[in-house]
């Protein structure tokens, strides 16, 4: 059994952090919940709706007293985060993160700390929708999905223990890997697809027959243009973030796109049935719908 | 209102074709149905289910005494199909299908009948799920979605007329347009989005961590390769069928793709977020979820 959290602090009361805090409440885990974010009244409606008990616009202030702090902001933002919660970051807290990328984030902390706390678990729970904000966040999100910790040489077992606890007992599966491989993996199955997406709502946004095309956009597209409408700003830290990897998936991606093209282009039945034949059977094997 | 269809053929009684005589039985548009098909075993499903009234698998057979034949059989079979039935078509039979690409079918009939039979009107009912064959079929399956109907030089009043009240009578909104426009906007709507969709999977599927990468998919990821799971014959044939308005769709797709990785490999945070900004907003005020 794990020991209950005294005080959360959740900095970046979102869909991700208002998601865990609203889960954690509700499992009983966590005896009193912080808020931390830049915009008061994104806060007060934090308050409002009962995810936090108490909110601060200033991070120093939201992690005193801390003994679990979660990071679920931009990637962009992470190290000025890292660098306000330094001085009070409480010495026996777990410090982690939900971004989609780790590689950066390690870079941030290690730039921002020097040698890392003991207590620093980087994380990422595989979960989301398209839609953002703490109205958007719910209880339920991480039930039975995936959280990715990537801990470090310097991360103490008692941190990983209690941050895995964390995540278990709202529901979620717990993997461990290395952040190069975590963000390998994902730029592969989440960075890539959301860069596919972005491109393609763009590239017929600007075909001139635009109202019209939207018009007889049956339900296939609007499935897979769905995270197109992800939040912007989260997703251009992403590709900021973990760009050497995204652009590798990006050159594999390419290489497949003209394979087909060429064979579309040279009518070649054969080729383009090979081609969609084993993507079918790939998805059909390994993507519950 | 319009007159009761005393026999309604169907060529291919797959999702498309099953839903739509399941459709207008539901909704007594028709007296009887008879449904075509090369598959003994797939009628005799068809007629267990009440879906046809009387299988025949050969073609000519199938659509003596036929009011209205629906050809929905995929794109690559059209020319087939319509040199089977070209010699026991009842001359005041309506004649459609229900192919995603129109210039090629009636390039396909023209080759076939030479001067085209005035029943002739070419159709594309922008409906279906990943799933295919009968037992995917439902009646519901084009309650408010688009249908377009490509009219012809040659296609009679009459013959439009019919066809439009079936396809209204099954719930469907009936649109017209020229076959050269339908095939880009569709191109654009549904043909490019599909073959990004299984060029992703293919590429996913190819790398070395492939039962490591699905298992870190999340519901984006889902959603999003969803159409990769539809009939590779199919798909195979509007590649084909559709080859030209597609390669154009997917030039333009790589253009945009190849801006979006080189403000990725700079790192220019701005170009990065006007692409998905402009993106989100495309699809926030065109599409609905």
């Amino acid at each position: 059994m794990s020991e209950r959290i005294g005080q959360l602090t959740v900095i970046g009361v979102g869909l991700i952090g208002s998601s865990l805090a609203r889960a954690a409440r509700q499992q009983g885990l966590v005896e009193h919940i912080v808020g931390c974010g830049r915009d008061r009244a994104h806060l007060d409606t934090a308050l409002r709706l009962g995810v936090v008990d108490r909110a601060e616009t200033d991070p120093a202030a939201a992690v005193a007293g801390a003994d679990v702090v979660m990071v679920a902001v931009p990637l962009g933002a992470m190290r000025q985060v890292f660098a306000a919660i330094k001085d009070s970051l409480p010495a026996g807290a777990v410090l982690t993160d939900a971004g989609s990328a780790k590689a950066s984030v390690v870079a941030d902390a290690q730039a921002v700390f020097g040698e890392l706390p003991p207590g620093f678990v980087p994380g990422h729970p595989i979960a989301g929708t398209e839609k953002s904000g703490v109205e958007a966040g719910f209880a339920e999100l991480y039930q039975n999905r995936c959280v990715i910790l990537t801990p470090l040489a310097s991360s103490a077992d008692w941190a990983v223990a209690r941050i895995t606890d964390l995540w278990r007992g709202v529901g979620a599966e717990v993997v461990t890997m290395s952040p190069r491989h975590h963000d390998e993996v994902l730029a592969a199955t989440s960075h890539l697809p959301h860069v596919l997406a972005f491109a393609l709502v763009d590239t017929l946004g600007r075909m001139q027959e635009r109202a019209e095309i939207f018009k007889y956009a049956a339900g296939g597209f609007r499935d897979f243009t769905r995270i197109a409408s992800s939040d912007p700003d989260v997703w251009r830290d992403i590709c900021l973030a973990n760009g050497d990897a995204l652009l590798a998936a990006l050159d594999k991606y390419k290489d497949e796109l003209e394979a087909l093209a060429e064979a579309i282009r040279r009518r070649d039945r054969e080729a383009i049935e090979v081609i969609l034949r084993r993507a079918k059977s790939i998805r059909d094997q390994n993507v519950i719908s």
